[in-house]
């Protein structure tokens, strides 16, 4: 029915790639490497009765690869002996985070049915930054650091697949970014709702039954949203809170109040894990990540294969991101609705030090642990004035504009959350300074002719969603 | 790909049914109306490019229907021109709740995939009691009192069979039973935690848009559990908690401690639903119900083709009526570890009354509204207690012993649970008196010859859960 494929790449380039079934993945291509001559020889038989599975290892002797490496340091000859699973490791956070923990010493997999490019091509968009295959990404990274990051394509849906990723691999830590994680792609239409949801919840209650089964020990860094706690009158606390009630006291998790899809996605996730740590001991970390903004971490500018996916379309784009392109092109900011909307915000070169510190300080078995993962809080109007300023100091005209809101979320709010645990365990955040605005900015100005501002309007509505497939281009 | 069919039965049983495809559902059957000539005659023309559906309307006409009352009488004259769709409506609490809103005076229908019947064939389990077929049912219905009940059948994960049935029936209320509602079932093994997510989750997110799309005025009134809570050490309010914390106060969900996957769908299901109700307006009760006992409805006590299922086996059977059926045929009562959990029941006459509360008292649009549905605490060592006294009475010698307990939960615990709203809505209770319980011992009593005591012990652990599939009986 399906087959475990093995692409083995040495630094001569013998690259053997195996594949019977065309419709789940096309055979693993390094066409860039121009440097080395590319042969084809089977590595792995095929092995039948096994799911669909693409494993690409790109192995160099150390002593041939030292010879490629650009920033050769002792970062890289540190390892921990650690495996680490990147589900979801050729995504925006899931790549710079796969990067961080190879460079850092990590033994890491991504695990990636790359389907997040898919969402690309049917919608019609595209990153504003071009973007290698993650075959090259991989190949580039092992010939600039002489690291090996493992590759296994497939659907963590599948059971099968998964399992055999896990006898393959034996993770110590498995980070789980492999979920469908836009707000308004989960509202388009029902099938999309009805996708996000099954993806999310089947995709991740998958991981716990593989964790169980194969890897009890096996500490699972789940990246959750600050969108579970919705906007309550309240503090949020990081997880859970102590009430007193007609005089009677217990620690409870934190009330949910998502708001869409994609977030009560992830609120159904959180009651999953904490559950399955209850009754069979595994141990998690849910990171509830505030918007998350930037695109350079110190891995991916080594080389442009290595370039992150910058978003900035009304689907998959967060708020920051998109302003510093609108700003570029000269697009009036969109605030949806009055701009009161204030949310948790970090940097991207935040999140991959966040998911290291909580896997270098795992859970305890049987804990299911949850940290607030951002480092500032913004409401929407003062974003659209820093980008204001900042496009100012660079000779643009930038000016914000209030559009009706295509979400239903409060507008003017009382938002205070806390998030104290990642920095007590050493985070230095980078903070949203001018001058990391100014370099965002150019950045985005750098590559503006390849904006389409067609995508720049939001064309989600939740209130609008229907039953019917949406067929057009969103 | 599928079919529109209907079954059409008149006073002289002219029996229409059309149906192309074999693998789904059989064809409608009224083997035991022996009053009446069977024809079979083509209703409506199959419709090409459909969902796969059964339609089954019994039309009798006032004049000849009269006739054949065996309890006519005002209630049954009373129609309310709502009309009620019962999803699930085959099942314990289902059918129960078609026939009492029935006898109200609503127009009902059944929407049921009839696959609790088939759990029982697979899992090796049979009903207490012997339950006629839906389509017999229905038939045995109309002839005792006039009344008609429709029946959809199929499944609303299949939202092409849930638009038909909507678009069809019209429904005023839809009240939501079609989940798989074990929690063993859902601890078996993998590919059922999985099915029992999927199935609860898809089925009713697909149940919203349905509402949105075809019944936007519908009120939902969806089946939830009081195992929703789990057991915290505060008092369990109705769906929701007012918080005062650092000197503000909000009224947030009542925060979720789910024990089992399917305990968690249901709170899966509870988040969707409130958003919805945020976002689209939807109007939705959320019945959070206790364990269910008892049998008889004065409506299926009229025949014995309406007679209800009784489950006592270790997966489907709850507490109460599994100690009666143990007295019965003299089996130890399997009181799991040390019996102090303690948990909301309810008569299964109860039930249906809080649904028709629910029905004739809808939920504002744009509300989640949630109701504790029970009527008593007891913990299970009460229970027992309750049936050692009820059947010494009988002359029965009951003992109750402790196996080790199958499931994770806490077995000494405060528990204190609100339950005030259906009772200012005009509830009265059945209680668990002496009576009551002689009254469900002398029926177990009754089919005691029908007990599998292999089916008795627990089979079904929540820490031995495998990803493997469990092929053998459990």
């Amino acid at each position: 029915m399906a087959h475990l494929l093995s692409g083995h790449c040495t630094f001569t380039l013998p690259i053997t790639t195996k594949s019977k079934n065309q419709n789940c993945f096309s055979a693993i291509s390094f066409q860039k490497c121009k440097s080395s001559s590319l042969t084809l020889k089977p590595h792995l038989k095929a092995r039948q009765n096994k799911p669909l599975t693409a494993f690409a290892t790109s192995t160099i002797s150390q002593e041939n690869s030292s010879k490629t490496h650009e920033n050769s340091n002792d970062q890289f000859s540190n390892p921990k002996n650690k495996k680490v699973m990147v589900i979801g490791g050729d995504g925006y956070c899931g790549w710079a985070t796969a990067l961080y923990l190879s460079k850092k010493g990590y033994d890491v997999a991504v695990v990636d049915n790359l389907v997040r490019r898919l969402f690309d091509h049917q919608l019609g968009l595209e990153s504003l930054t071009p973007i290698a295959s993650i075959q090259n990404r991989i190949k580039r990274w092992k010939l600039l650091t002489g690291k090996t990051i493992s590759l296994y394509v497939g659907d963590i849906c599948d059971f099968e697949f998964l399992a055999e990723s896990f006898k393959s691999f034996e993770p110590d830590a498995v980070v789980h970014f492999g979920e469908q994680r836009s707000a308004p792609y989960s509202m388009i239409d029902r099938s999309r709702a009805v996708f996000t949801q099954h993806n999310n919840v089947i995709g991740t209650l998958n991981v716990l039954f593989a964790i169980k089964e194969f890897r009890e020990e096996c500490h699972l860094v789940k990246l959750g949203t600050m969108g579970e706690y919705g906007t309550p009158n309240i503090d949020i606390e990081e997880g859970y809170i102590t009430i007193t009630h007609n005089g009677r006291t217990d620690t409870l998790p934190y009330p949910k109040q998502a708001g869409s899809f994609y977030h009560l996605s992830k609120v159904h996730d959180s009651h999953n894990i904490a559950f399955t740590c209850r009754a069979w001991g595994l141990r998690a970390t849910d990171l509830n990540q505030g918007v998350v903004y930037g695109l350079r971490t110190d891995e991916t500018e080594m080389h442009e294969e290595l370039c992150n996916r910058f978003d900035y379309d009304g689907v998959f784009g967060t708020a920051l991101n998109r302003f510093c392109v609108q700003a570029a092109v000269g697009h009036p900011l969109t605030v949806y609705g009055k701009g009161g909307q204030t949310r948790g915000y970090l940097d991207i070169r935040d999140t991959v030090q966040c998911v290291e510190l909580a896997i270098a300080n795992p859970a305890n078995p049987g804990e299911f642990r949850v940290f607030n993962q951002f480092t500032e809080q913004f409401s929407v109007n003062e974003l659209a004035s820093l980008v204001t300023k900042a496009g100012e100091k660079l000779g643009l005209e930038v000016k914000a504009v209030s559009v009706p809101n295509p979400r239903v979320e409060a507008e003017e709010h009382y938002y205070n959350a806390k998030h104290t645990k990642l920095i007590e365990l050493g985070l230095v955040p980078h903070l949203l300074s001018d001058s990391l605005l100014d370099s965002l900015l150019n950045f985005t100005i750098k590559y503006k002719d390849r904006v389409d501002t067609a995508q720049i309007m939001p064309s989600v509505s939740w209130k609008k969603i229907g039953a019917k497939p949406k067929t057009v281009s969103v």
